[in-house]
C-alpha cells in the first residue's frame, strides 16, 4: 500500500531519525494535555468493551455541532466512516472533484464503483465554478467534494455549497462533503454544510487534524437521511471505536483552552507562511484556508525538492500523484513558527 | 444492536453503578502495568498516523507465535479480522458449530452468506464427535469452530483438529478457527492449530481476553494461504489499528511477568470455580478449559437468575440466545477468588 502522508515509517526503517514531518497536516500543539491526564487516570476503561451504541460519545459530538445524536455516526477514523458510507450507498458511478484526498478512490474501488474526475485548474487557482461544473456533470449517483480541499487549500462558502446541492438534488445525485479540515477556518460553525440539514448531504469529519491525534482513530459522519441508518448499521462492525477514542470525543471537543490556542495559532501562521512561501523566487504558492499549503515549483521537480529537503531532515509531500497535479507540485504542512522558519530557509536553499 | 457481553452500559444508564460484570470474560488482573507506563510516557505516538504496514506489530505477533510476519494480519479487534476474512473469502454457504460466538452469524449475514448450524448436544457435554460430524456435513464452503468454545468451555486437541481439517480439505471446505481464548489453556503453544501451518485454516486471535483490554481493539489473523493476502489487503482500510493497540501488541506479548501470573491464576481458579458451581444444588456445571463456565439451571430460568443476581449487583450472561441453548443456560466469567466467592454465594441464594 503506497499511502499519502509520506510514510515516515519507511524513512525510520532506513535509519533516518528526527525527521521534521511536513508531509502530514497535524496541529503542532500536539495531543491535548487534558486528554492525557484523563487517560492516565482511567486506564481501566480498557477492561470493558466500549459502549456498542456510543451514546455519550455521539451526544458529545452532537452538542459540539448543535445537532441531534441521531445525526451522528462514529467510526474508527474518518477512513472507516468513508468506507462504510460507500458500502451503504453503493453508488454505481461517482464523481470526485480533483485534485483531492486519495482515499475516496480507494473506498470507491473497494465497492467496484466507476469513478470519474472533474479536474480543477491551476490557472484558475483550483477554484470551482458551480455553473460550469453543473453544466458538464455526467450522469452519476454521487459527487465527492473535500472542503476545505486537500491539497489545494481552497474553500467553498456555504452559499455555494447550497447552490451546488440544489442542482445535484434535482439530478438525484447524492453529495458527500469531507470537512476534515474545516475547524481550521475562522467561524467554521457558520460555514459548515451541516447548517443545511439536508438529507442529500453526508458530511465527514475527524478529530485527527485539529486535535493532533491521527494515531487515535476517531472520525464521524453527519447525516440527515433516516433511510441511511439501517444500511450503515448493517455494514458496521461492533466496537469499531476504541475506548480511548471514545473518551477523546467527550473530552477534546469541550477543551476550550486548546481550541482557542489552536485558532489563534492558525490565523497568524497561515497568513505568514503563505507570504513567506510566495516570496520565494521560483515558487508559486496557492492561497490557503487551512493548515497546509500547495506550492507550484517553477524550476524544479517535486522528486528533486523532496530528496533535497530530506538532506535538511525535512519530509515534504510530493504532490505529483494527486489526480490533476504533476511533478511541479508539493504540499507543506503549516506548523509552529520555529519549525516553519526552518522549512522556509531550507526551501529557499533547495529551489535556488 | 443487541450484543453479547451483557451491555453493561444500559445498566449504567438506568442508574446502576458498581456492577460486578461476570457477563464479560476478561482477565481480572486488569490492564498490564508495563503497558500503562509505556503509554503514559509516549502520548506523542498519537501525533503520527500508525505505520500502514504495521511492520513492528506484526513482527512481535509473529515472534510470539513462532511464525513469519507474512502469516500475520492485524485488525481493529478480532471483530474486524473476522469481518474482513469473510469479505475476502466470500463463502456462499457456511456451517457454524453451535452454540458459539454470535458475531460469526453477523459477519456472514453482512455478506449475505447462507448459514447452517451443527448443534452440539448438552447430553454429550457439547463435545464434537468428528466422525459423526463429518459424515453428516452438508455441501458448504466454510466451517467455523471456536476453540476453546464460547460459551461451552470445551476444547478440541490438536490431533482432532488435524483429523477434522484433513477431511474438510478433501471436501474443499475452508476451516476458520477462533482461538480468542486459547492462551488460558496450559501449554497452548503445543495445542494451537497454527502448528499445522495449513493453507486451509485461518486462525483468529485477540489480545482482548488474556490481556484484559477489550476497549483497546487489537485482534489478528494467522494464515498460510498466500492467495488470501491480496484479497485481505483490498478489503482493509488503512490505519485500522490505533497507535496504542500497536504499542500493546509489541509490549504485552513480551510481558512475561503478567503472562506467568495469569497462567498461575487461571489454573487454580478454573478448577476451584467449577467445583464450587457443581456443588450448588440445582445447577449442572460443564467442565471448562478456559476463563468462563457454562451452567445449566435445573430449577430456574436464565432470565430469573439474571434478574435476581442483579439484586446482588452481579451481571451474568443469560445464555438463552445462543443457537442450540435455551433459557436453562447461563454463562459466568471466572475472576479473582474474592469476587468468585461473592458470585458463588449469591448464586447459591438465588437458585435455592
Amino acid at each position: 500500500m503506497d499511502l499519502h502522508g509520506g510514510n515516515i515509517y519507511r524513512l525510520y526503517r532506513e535509519g533516518k531519525k528526527d525527521i521534521l514531518d511536513y508531509s502530514s497536516n497535524i496541529n503542532p500543539l500536539g495531543v491535548p494535555e487534558l486528554f492525557k491526564n484523563i487517560v492516565t487516570a482511567n486506564f481501566n476503561v480498557l477492561e470493558k468493551y466500549p459502549d456498542p451504541e456510543y451514546i455519550d460519545l455521539r451526544k458529545s459530538i452532537a452538542n459540539y455541532n448543535n445537532l441531534d445524536i441521531n445525526n451522528i455516526f462514529v467510526g474508527n477514523g474518518a477512513t472507516e466512516v468513508l468506507f462504510k458510507y460507500m458500502q451503504s450507498l453503493k453508488p454505481k458511478k461517482a464523481l470526485i472533484i480533483a485534485p483531492s484526498f486519495a482515499e475516496y478512490t480507494r473506498a470507491l474501488e473497494s465497492i467496484d464503483c466507476e469513478i470519474v474526475y472533474y479536474k480543477l485548474l491551476p490557472e484558475k487557482n483550483f477554484s470551482l465554478n458551480v455553473e460550469e461544473f453543473t453544466k458538464n456533470i455526467p450522469q452519476c449517483d454521487l459527487v465527492i467534494l473535500c472542503n476545505p480541499n486537500n491539497p489545494t487549500g481552497t474553500f467553498l462558502p456555504l452559499e455555494t455549497i447550497k447552490r451546488l446541492n440544489n442542482i445535484l438534488k434535482v439530478k438525484k445525485i447524492k453529495f458527500f462533503i469531507d470537512e476534515a479540515f474545516i475547524e481550521f477556518i475562522k467561524d467554521w460553525q457558520e460555514m459548515t454544510a451541516t447548517n443545511l440539514k439536508d438529507p442529500n448531504i453526508f458530511i465527514m469529519r475527524a478529530l485527527t487534524k485539529f486535535f493532533a491525534v491521527p494515531g487515535l482513530r476517531l472520525g464521524y459522519g453527519i447525516y440527515f437521511d433516516e433511510e441511511l441508518k439501517p444500511n450503515l448499521d448493517k455494514k458496521t462492525e461492533p466496537w469499531s471505536v476504541n475506548s480511548f477514542a471514545d473518551i477523546a470525543g467527550q473530552v477534546m471537543l469541550k477543551d476550550e483552552k486548546y481550541i482557542t490556542e489552536t485558532e489563534a495559532w492558525i490565523e497568524k501562521e497561515k497568513k505568514w507562511f503563505y507570504e513567506q512561501c510566495n516570496a520565494i523566487h521560483k515558487i508559486k504558492a496557492y492561497k490557503t484556508n487551512t493548515n497546509f499549503i500547495l506550492l507550484k515549483l517553477l524550476a524544479n521537480t517535486s522528486e528533486e525538492v523532496r530528496e533535497k529537503m530530506l538532506e535538511y531532515d525535512i519530509l515534504i509531500r510530493d504532490a505529483s500523484n494527486f489526480v490533476g497535479l504533476d511533478n511541479q507540485y508539493i504540499r507543506l504542512a503549516i506548523k509552529d513558527r520555529e519549525n516553519n522558519t526552518k522549512v522556509i530557509e531550507a526551501l529557499n536553499e533547495v529551489v535556488r
